[in-house]
């Protein structure tokens, strides 16, 4: 065993999963990154009492590998049948979704310099799963806020502002409508701010920054926010730089736990035939490599993936070229060696 | 009294709202439009044991009249003072909010031939107002869905499409979180879908609304939802267009109540000086005709207010000219004159 190698769980994943996870593997190898991958598949299995969990065996791998690498992974269909996702943001408490969009040379979208992370709580909020029927044809769903969790996000969005150079964190909110579950929220966020004074503080309602959003962008840099606002936000500035195939996402937990994941759904249609993009999940594993410490293979591998889009010789289809997923891989590989 | 006019409650309302509404009627007058105005505040006052209220003789007025206009409200500082717009929505039980977000030639945004229209649930949901501290520090909302009013707000969006020349509905939700309350208001928009074979119905999460909004709008046609989410999604098409200086508003109730509104805010840097723009106003003053069956009216004013800002020639600073309200109002009253 080489003692410089760390451990990582990787969860290819459903549809095109096992695709891009080999392209980020080959990758990965042409980098020489010091990375060993321990594959595990997630299905959840039904534990004692009846309570769905992730399988044993990739629960121990993660525990001791504290760093996953996950593909897509296909929407359960049975009734009662968990989102694999939101269990394992639960499983292992990574109560930071980070989504760092920014806008890639050549491939062209209605924007240009967008530069910005959404920061959202990944824990609770609308996602706390708690829902009644009050009477027939009346029913509540229940909204959970709670300073612990509200202050926990707030610290790390100015510690990711701090650690990364960037200058502003925004808190975004409906305290005016929700003032005592936003408001909360928000507290949080302006008392955390006090610690912070290196790092420009505002407040903006959700509404507000869609609207802002979609005409200037670059006003924008870290957003932080409570989980539903931060799934759609995430998800609208995803689109302002070219979508989900492009966007890398991390999901951040105490002591170092993290899983990495593409957002992208499994592309069922193209499954298998060597045309998948695999530019998500090699982000978010740069994502990956950077929160390991290992900033220069992270470096290298995000350089020759953009110089590959912006030079725009060999793309997969969705990037508007005709190479296969493999040619593309090469391609990122065949330039990470020159760039040794 | 002139038999053939049709009376009007007009909320003038804070900062700017003077100077636009005095702008909406000059242009009213222009065309002609057999509309006597009522001109009445709406700041709130405490009522019989101790609940916020909108003014007797302004209430009176909308009680005879049915149909109201009205400029921005400033936010009340009071605390404990509720949104103005939350109470005219509440007192008169205005169901459905709708803005249709159309491209305005000449007026550049990046993008182009947007033309869609979102429906939002006025009432409910996310806005019922209900809060607890369950134990210090943590914060419970609760978001309350109703069968009669998801049926309510389907069953317009559905009647819009079919009397407004629109081909789809897209109900937006999130039922894959909160399954019971988005899942009942997605079942009522299903069964109302059954209803209508002549217009097309589909599904979509929120999130992938956003993501697909922002990439290519032109997919979307009418669109209905929660409250929260109809908050954000129409500020984000209003982005999409050019903002909410040129985009109309209407919040419409039963028995053909209604108010139009300029959703954007009072302005007080530039009030009184007349420098403001009238637009969204104006084609909120426009929608107003049309509900009330003036079309011939609305089509001849909506013409030459985007004349005039397709000509370039006339317009205010926000726009990107350096003309005064009323000159850019002058120049429309020009053209309506022009079209008679
Ligand atoms: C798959 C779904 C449960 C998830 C969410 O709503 O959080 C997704 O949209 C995301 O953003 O990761
Ligand atoms: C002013 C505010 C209460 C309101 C809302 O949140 O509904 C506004 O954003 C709107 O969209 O009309």
């Amino acid at each position: 065993i080489d003692r410089d190698m760390q451990t990582v769980t990787l969860i290819p994943g459903d549809g095109i999963g096992p695709e891009i996870s080999a392209a980020v593997m080959k990758i990965f190898e042409a980098a020489k990154a010091p990375i060993r991958w321990e594959e595990r598949n997630v299905t959840a299995i039904k534990g004692p009492g009846g309570r769905w969990m992730i399988p044993p065996d990739a629960k121990e791998s993660m525990d001791r590998s504290k760093i996953g690498l996950k593909g897509p992974l296909k929407t359960p269909i049975a009734a009662g049948h968990p989102s694999m996702n939101l269990l394992l943001r639960k499983t292992f408490d990574l109560y930071a979704n980070v989504r760092p969009c920014v806008s890639i040379e050549g491939y062209k979208t209605p924007y240009t310099d967008v530069n910005l992370v959404t920061i959202r709580e990944n824990t609770e909020g609308e996602y706390s799963g708690i829902e009644h029927v009050i009477v027939d044809g009346v029913v509540q769903s229940i909204k959970l806020i709670t300073e612990e969790a509200s202050r926990r996000i707030a610290e790390y969005a100015f510690e990711y502002a701090r650690n990364n150079q960037r200058n502003s964190v925004t808190a975004v909110h409906k305290a005016n409508i929700m003032r005592m579950s936003d408001g909360l929220f928000l507290r949080k966020c302006r008392e955390v701010a006090e610690n912070y004074k290196d790092i420009k503080f505002t407040e903006m309602y959700l509404d507000t920054v869609c609207l802002n959003m979609v005409q200037d962008p670059t006003q924008f840099d870290v957003l932080v926010m409570p989980n539903l606002y931060g799934d759609i936000l995430s998800d609208l500035c995803a689109g302002l730089i070219g979508g989900l195939g492009v966007t890398p996402s991390g999901n951040i937990g105490a002591n170092g736990v993290a899983i990495f994941e593409s957002v992208h759904g499994t592309a069922p249609d193209i499954a298998g035939m060597d045309l998948a993009n695999p530019t998500a999940l090699l982000l978010s594993a740069v994502m990956m490599l950077r929160h390991m410490g290992l900033h220069d293979h992270g470096n290298k591998i995000q350089a020759a993936c953009f110089d590959t889009i912006r030079d725009k010789k060999v793309l997969t289809k969705d990037l508007g070229g005709n190479s296969k997923c493999s040619e593309f891989t090469d391609e990122i590989c065949r330039r990470v060696k020159d760039l040794e």
